[in-house]
């Protein structure tokens, strides 16, 4: 009667779209609970939801764990482990009340994983970074050591006049990220001749380089959505 | 006599371009109305050209009601509710001089619609979404992960450190959307150290993603147009 | 003995390249000349070299003039008129010293255009921009719709909370193009939660679309590549 | 017994990896190096590993080059001379102690070229430029002009009303970079209504050329690759 997936894991038919549903709203739960100015009854009526759904979500897991079929296979299998997660930090900062720990709860955001769970587009970006793989690593790589010349070259150019906002090449890596990534925040900008000049090749170059990958990995899909056709 | 569409809708010729013109004219009056010190001999001529303009297009919508076979396709089609909701706002506000309802006249932007009309090459792109709609549709959920993880992530880096511009998860997601679309308007900043290399590798993940669907979306587009061809 | 294109027009041989060289050297002396604290022995320097430069240019439009066969087909083709606008403000302005002139001298710019001149690679960009040309077109609209909606409901949103910074629909234009474009000077920024949530849609909607035409234009002319080689 | 690459080049097996990973740590330790509060223990402790690197950098290089058939294929290679490069600076530095020739140490950062060393994936990015060259040279010609045109435009949109920050049109080009790349730092803006309107243009043309560069390379790779699999 139950329906199984290929690794013999339950799956739940319309309810899975529930238990999506719940997660979003947790993960908004989440955020609201976040707002500096939230009054004390809103911030009672999200614990209780919170409550809630750690209730549901812990059910949810158990009946998992009961009707797969070998039960090691959910237990040990990646959205096992993050459907664990998922619930693991409520228990342990109720139970033992260590403000501290809070920071643990951000990963009840793995929940978000869940929802990309039983898609079957999620195989063929698998295939696509396989048909790309090398040319990502070694784009990726090229990328890093235009980060790093980058850092250490406006360092020598604007270290002098500006040894605040430059101080050290690590400080000149945020510039260098912001700059490749054409984000531009502006809070560190060379001022220098040389530093601009130095910028001005820096973008030509980089930003050509930067910009690839995606483009590599978008038309390796459409490699992949093909030959899933034939 | 009388031109007609696939869809029994009447075409009007030469007179259609005339039309397309009105529409550009009427949007950039629109635009100079909100221009902050117009002498009132503009601002009343601006009034005449939008009563004007509203005479022909309900005079073109009547028109097109009655010519149409048979007449319901037209009232009831995308194009036939878009023609009216671009004159019903003048009827509505001048009747009743209701002010605040003068926010609805934005709705008379959708004239704008009806420069897109007839043309063949929309339909090539609805093909191309329907090519590459799975896709588009996962990425946008991947980039929304991203988003929303992005946000959670600089909230527990940069919340101590600047309460008021990551005050909440809320606030965080500002500087996610202009972080990851590259603007960065340079408002919102992480200062921490460990804001800045979270953001560092955020950016060198996120971008890649975010760039990704409008390469799928162009080879779609090349493949739609291809088997245009055949 | 004299080459000639296929219209017609003489081909100098090696000494073109000179011609290029001599250009780009033009270029970057109309640049220096605009520097704020220049010697007068720079300046004078720049003067003669300039007038050294249009006398060059002007017996290589004359001679052009003279070998072209027909005589005519030089005259009237893009490239002899733009040869003609690059030395003419020269004489415009030396003979009747009229210094609002000389703003015309920006026209010199032209002889850039010259730089890419008997280019074969520039007719496969031709031939992909027909190609692409009604996905290119339709986008451009599409575009441009975005951006006039974008600055129309900023406006609704900002205009009261900043009605400096967003003035009228003109101003909140600004702020769209430097947002769409992910350029995000960070001059004009939304303030209120309405405004941000809009920006928020309106990146998500429009990074995609503004980011398909060039990579469309790609596409197209890796076609032409492509064919070029059959 | 030894291995040796097509060139006759000595490989150490395993050990290449561990010079691959004291390259790595090498250019981390000159970052730390730049910080401004290091502790004297700390910049002795670096100075050693530094001296230490060196080191092993100078005994691999004479090892290489002795095992090396015919010799001179070394010395003489890409690879040979970066490799010699990365350890010549110290040498020089440390014998005679000119502060000044530290500028030179920036050389040391060449030993990162090691690390793409042997790579496969390095001769397919080759073969893609070499089918896209012709391409890629002329867009960026036509980037370049744009960038100059785009510079004397806003020159003289702006030099009036701020003479400080478009003082030259050298000053406009860092502007034109920052804009086109879509960096838009925020530190050069146009603020007269003519360049504003400007920039607009320049925008709408500039950010799509500047863009197909690196898909026409991305389109090109994935060529080299499917021509790679036949």
């Amino acid at each position: 009667m139950l329906q199984r997936d290929d690794k013999g894991r339950v799956l739940f038919g319309p309810i899975e779209y529930l238990f999506q549903a719940l997660i979003v709203l947790s993960l908004i739960s989440f955020a609201v609970e976040t707002l500096p100015d939230l009054s004390p009854a809103w911030r009672e009526a999200l614990r209780m939801f919170e409550g809630v759904t750690v209730l549901i979500f812990s059910l949810e897991y158990v009946l998992r764990l009961m009707l797969c079929r070998p039960r090691l296979t959910y237990a040990f299998s990646f959205y096992g482990i993050v459907d664990l997660i998922a619930i693991l930090p409520f228990y342990l900062t109720t139970g033992l009340d260590l403000r501290s720990l809070r920071a643990f709860r951000m990963l009840r955001l793995f929940r978000l994983l869940k929802l990309v769970r039983y898609s079957a587009a999620m195989q063929r970006y698998h295939r696509a970074f396989l048909i790309a793989r090398e040319e990502l690593i070694f784009f990726g790589l090229i990328s890093m050591i235009l980060l790093y010349l980058s850092a250490v070259g406006i360092y020598y150019f604007e270290h002098e006049a500006q040894p605040e906002a430059f101080a050290s090449v690590f400080h000149c890596l945020w510039w260098a990220i912001a700059t490749l990534s054409a984000v531009g925040y502006g809070d560190v900008i060379p001022v220098t001749a040389g530093g601009k000049v130095f910028t001005f090749f820096i973008l030509i170059i980089g930003l050509g380089i930067v910009a690839v990958p995606s483009g590599l990995f978008a038309s390796a899909l459409s490699k992949a959505r093909e030959s899933d056709r034939d």
